[in-house]
């Protein structure tokens, strides 16, 4: 095969040169039932070459449902696992996915799914837990297919826009293919890479900083892995950011005059802790908000950076950040790599295992911000299932952030809508229909309507300051008549802690399936 | 006041003795409002004679409800917070409490409780996010009341069979009491203490083993703070341990059999990896089933050591164990203190905020074990609330040891008796009434029917595995009809990821609250 001389300069490792092929012709390594990691997290950094071919392939040779397979990602890939979706090419799927056609197939029973902590699938997926009906010495990724902007002379792997959990994949799959994608600028000395050791040999990370580097600026592999690689020139496309509204502006107001007064009450430092926030228009509003507000020096510890966190440094409120991911749209992409040289001093991108571990979150006492699908009064939030059983996306890592962050904050509208009410949906509701995070992980809920406090505070006294500060006018009367009740009865039957009657609980949720609003006119 | 020779002996910062005092000298320093801190975890170790001359004054007063104080203990103290709690001394309490008078008063709405992860509970005090309603520069803590076995000659403090949060307490609290504890032996040589260090300067724990030390054997203290010293000649009393029985003995073997075979799939080493048990007869038997099952050269990594490690340490089956409170019988403490050269070279405490770390527990690949009050069938384990409101004791370390540990393990009795019905509760229910533990934190579940390996299974998948091995044959056909209606409804409206019927989800407690028991027999 000619190799294309820009593909020549991004593999310094010759070897690899002569594994070239056309990305057809490793259709005939892939049997139905294999395990296969791929690179990737939030949609960039995936590999989409070979994973096109193989759909291609299904799709000409009519293969739906022949050619299936255990399919891992760090969190989610891009619109490639979709198509597999569709061509009902995926059995299994783990930890994240987005897409509407691969939700589909886990909410019609086609993929089994299973979401964990981004921060422990990686490592629980090394132990073997996932791979258990294998026997013995048999390998826990038959391959991992991982694009990379680079190949150091040693063969080493250096990612692109991120590094999810490839570290591990790589480290556990029997054979490896790399798509170098030559149409994306190579990110070389932009990764700080940690690879898997596993107990009882452990050691401590060393951050004490968000700009903190460890030294491995590629992912170290046996060369003899490399089965194959092929060149992309498929860049990552993200879609535009969903800009902030009037009610993730409120979110934001209130949330940053919450962090001024902890900063006044001494309880936070000027330049506050480092930062997580998750994607999304209340994420964008709060970065924006802090950009716009006084605060300066500010770090981030989080899991993706999206571009908004741009226009953070750039107005000079930000002096560092750490993600495993780095998702800019095709403008952002522009900006960051037109200066470069500046963001590659106050940026890095580690694992995920590193990114969203607890024992980093918890000693730098990052402040952790997330967006979930409902709360309930005592302060359990659902991050996952939508009436309990219809899943979205995944936990990702906002379990990680929420049990370990020095302030756990919850962001949400105080109601959405429903088809036939704009305020049809309450996101504060009497019991969560679905618990990921607990009454115990959280500090901060904060809607458009205001912000409630809970640290220090019992179930009952919580549930008043969320009722007052954040539910919807439309439902403060009947979330108050619901706890009045739960009151009433539970002082009869000494179960005062955190008063419930079960078979109210969930009758919002039953309200809305019946009824298309969640505002319930009779508990009976 | 003339000092006894045993209390000048163990007071070796001489100072100290001249602020000798009688306890109910103490009685005017406290005023109601006032926030405590008690040494103490697991109902050994806390202060004895201050807070009984305190509860006397109450008595023989009549100021029942007049004298009340936010109290807060490292987990549960003795007997004298049961006292406190009936003469209505106690107006808020955190984060875990034991005993009947304490609990009704929860439970009647009488004391604010809420209960915190352990390793955080003593960070977020010192954060002073419990005490947000005092002004700025007022102190956390108004006493910190600490039982001690010694004080060394710069006034620190040896504690005696437990840690917990004292270190904490000792940092944040204006003034510090000291009960100098003469009956029983000094336990100095026998802690290794971390003082609490913030964000953003709180550097990596450095364990990498379960015998590392740090070096501090005493809580360092500014010898300015300590106001009084009282001498105590009043032991811990522990309970006798609940013994073993079939269903207990049947957990064991199951769990035991299971790390077996993990040790001969190669996913855990031959001496497994640092244990972590809880309390109670289900625990005991594990414990004695190790004792007699081939593994050598184990260590434990855990929260409480309680009698049944000694027989492990004297079979010779464990090497090393670690805790942050030594709970043993008198029996025990006897065994305990003839062996102390060997005990003391095998054995050290730690703060809870050290045993309970999520940064240790995972580096160290823990195997936690703990019991719920239930488990519904996609593996969400309910903790504390019973049939969701009704407060037992607390999440207590649950959930810092459940979500961070390399293997995490429910235990418990498929069926427990209700008033008329000896299998009248179900431990396996459609859904958890409360949730402490996340269907993304439970790898195992077991009963004295069977166990259930979730890991790497789809929410579908786990709830056929837990049914199928886990429920008490009474319940198993109630649930499998749960389990098909909840996925015939659930494939008509496309939620299969995790099937519920919501109005039906808690009909085992509803059903229980009616009629004596969990056998629904219709679910209309």
């Amino acid at each position: 095969m000619t190799i294309s001389s820009v593909l020549k300069k991004r593999v310094r490792y010759a070897p690899y040169l002569e594994r070239l092929v056309q990305p057809q012709d490793l259709v005939p390594l892939f049997r139905t039932g294999q395990n296969l990691g791929w690179s990737g997290f939030t949609g960039v950094g995936a590999p989409k070459v070979v994973p096109q071919v193989l759909a291609d392939h299904v799709a000409a040779n009519s293969l739906q449902g022949q050619l299936r397979f255990n399919l891992f990602v760090g969190a989610s890939a891009g619109p490639e696992e979709s198509r597999w979706a569709e061509l009902d090419m995926i059995s299994r799927r783990s930890p994240h996915q987005v897409g509407k056609p691969i939700s589909r197939a886990i909410n019609d029973g086609r993929i089994q799914f299973f979401d964990k902590h981004l921060s422990m699938f990686p490592q629980d997926l090394t132990y073997g837990f996932y791979t258990r009906e294998r026997p013995a010495g048999a390998p826990i990724l038959d391959y991992a297919i991982i694009e990379a902007t680079a190949i150091k002379e040693d063969g080493s792997i250096v990612p692109g826009p991120s590094v999810g959990a490839s570290p591990e994949f790589v480290a556990v799959a029997d054979k490896v293919i790399l798509e170098v994608n030559t149409a994306t600028p190579s990110f070389e000395g932009m990764h700080d890479i940690d690879m898997p050791i596993n107990p009882p040999h452990r050691p401590p990370y060393p951050y004490m900083s968000v700009d903190q580097r460890n030294g491995l600026d590629s992912i170290p592999i046996d060369p003899s892995k490399v089965v194959a690689i092929v060149e992309s020139t498929q860049r990552d496309i993200v879609p535009p950011n969903t800009v902030a509204d009037d009610a993730s502006r409120a979110i934001a107001s209130h949330l940053i005059g919450f962090l001024e007064h902890e900063v006044t009450c001494g309880r936070l430092p000027a330049n506050l802790h480092p930062l997580q926030s998750g994607i999304g228009n209340i994420a964008n509003a709060v970065i924006e908000g802090l950009s716009s507000a006084s605060f300066k020096n500010l770090t981030v510890w989080t899991e993706v950076l999206q571009d908004s966190f741009l226009d953070l440094f750039e107005n000079g409120s930000l002096d560092y950040a750490t993600a495993t991911s780095i998702r800019l749209t095709e403008p952002g992409f522009r900006r960051f790599f037109d200066n470069w040289d500046e963001y590659s001093k106050k940026l890095c991108l580690r694992s995920q295992v590193v990114s969203n571990n607890p024992e980093l979150i918890r000693r730098l006492g990052v402040i952790a911000m997330n967006t979930p699908v409902e709360v309930d009064i005592y302060a359990h939030a659902n991050s996952t299932n939508v009436s309990g059983s219809r899943m979205l996306n995944g936990l990702g890592g906002s379990a990680d952030f929420l049990r370990n962050a020095k302030l756990s904050i919850m962001h949400t509208p105080a109601a959405r809508p429903s088809k036939t009410d704009p305020t049809g949906i309450s996101t504060i509701v009497p019991m969560a229909s679905h618990v990921d995070q607990t009454e115990h992980d959280l500090d901060i809920v904060v809607t458009d309507q205001g912000l409630a406090d809970l640290r220090g505070l019992s179930p009952t006294e919580r549930a008043r300051e969320i009722i007052n500060h954040c539910a919807h006018p439309d439902y403060k009367p009947i979330l108050t008549d619901y706890l009045d009740r739960a009151e009433f009865y539970a002082r009869k039957h000494k179960c005062l802690h955190e008063p419930h009657i079960l078979k109210n609980a969930h009758k919002f949720h039953i309200n809305l399936a019946e009824k298309g609003t969640m505002k319930v006119d009779s508990w009976d």
